[in-house]
């Protein structure tokens, strides 16, 4: 199992928290610098959604840095089921948060032309939106492959 | 493999399959009953997830129930590696499509208030994103028996 990519405790393990906790925060960010955001619900959900997924990929960043540094093996089945659980639900939160916020930016921005009419921050939305999207891949990434092993390590 | 419930050519199998078509369906009758849906590219993405959806379904139900009544097995990797790469994208799209029209309808119930003063028809938006969160809800769990049997039987 160890030579999976992306498995717990490996470099690309590491990598792709790495990324995830990276693209978490740059969309938590931009998100900041754009005016008016805390009106919207969505918008919210999606600051709190990409905290949520910071922080889970920091803990997680965490412990493959210590599990590489002092050669552990991570993949016994019931962290790994932790991990699979974990990685689950922040993956459909990080969706669910991307999808809602993308909903309300193309309401705004196709079906009421507000964004040229009201002068709304749409492109800073935008781009925050891309990066939670860019975030939710790669934990889902993850998820898929956790889901792997667990499977693996079953039989 | 034949054990675990909800795996193709199984009973449990085609009552899942069932239940995604029957929800994905109610979804999309409510919508259709709710005026000035089309108005919103979010819901119109939501129908046409959801006809998605009940094609996808529809077509594996048929599938399982063929293989039921001649007792055949579809559980090699070829066919099942595509049932993990069909569920998963649609999954992806129920979701996609649920939260986004979620996102619209928080916005217009809490954020601006426009259910009760401008009578839109909220309540039958948010009956049809519950079953769309439903048919998601159901089409997720296939995905992730597929996955675990793809993995089972890559072993």
């Amino acid at each position: 199992m160890k030579d999976l990519p992306g498995t717990p405790g490996t470099l690309s393990g590491l990598l792709l928290r790495l990324g995830q906790c990276l693209f978490a925060a740059a969309s938590m960010g931009v998100m900041v610098t754009a005016s008016g955001f805390s009106n919207y619900t969505a918008f919210c959900y999606l600051m709190a959604s990409m905290g949520l997924q910071m922080l889970w990929s920091m803990g997680l960043a965490g412990l493959d840095a210590y599990a590489l540094r002092i050669k552990r093996d991570l993949q016994n089945p019931v962290l790994v089921s932790l991990f699979v659980v974990g990685d689950w639900v922040t993956a459909t939160l990080s969706l669910a948060a991307a999808c809602s916020s993308a909903g309300i930016t193309v309401l705004y921005d196709k079906d009421l032309g507000f964004c040229k009419t009201q002068h709304m921050p749409c492109e800073r939305y935008s781009i925050s939106i891309a990066l939670a999207f860019m975030t939710w891949f790669l934990i889902d990434i993850s998820s898929l492959i956790m889901l792997w092993v667990l499977a693996l390590s079953s039989t």
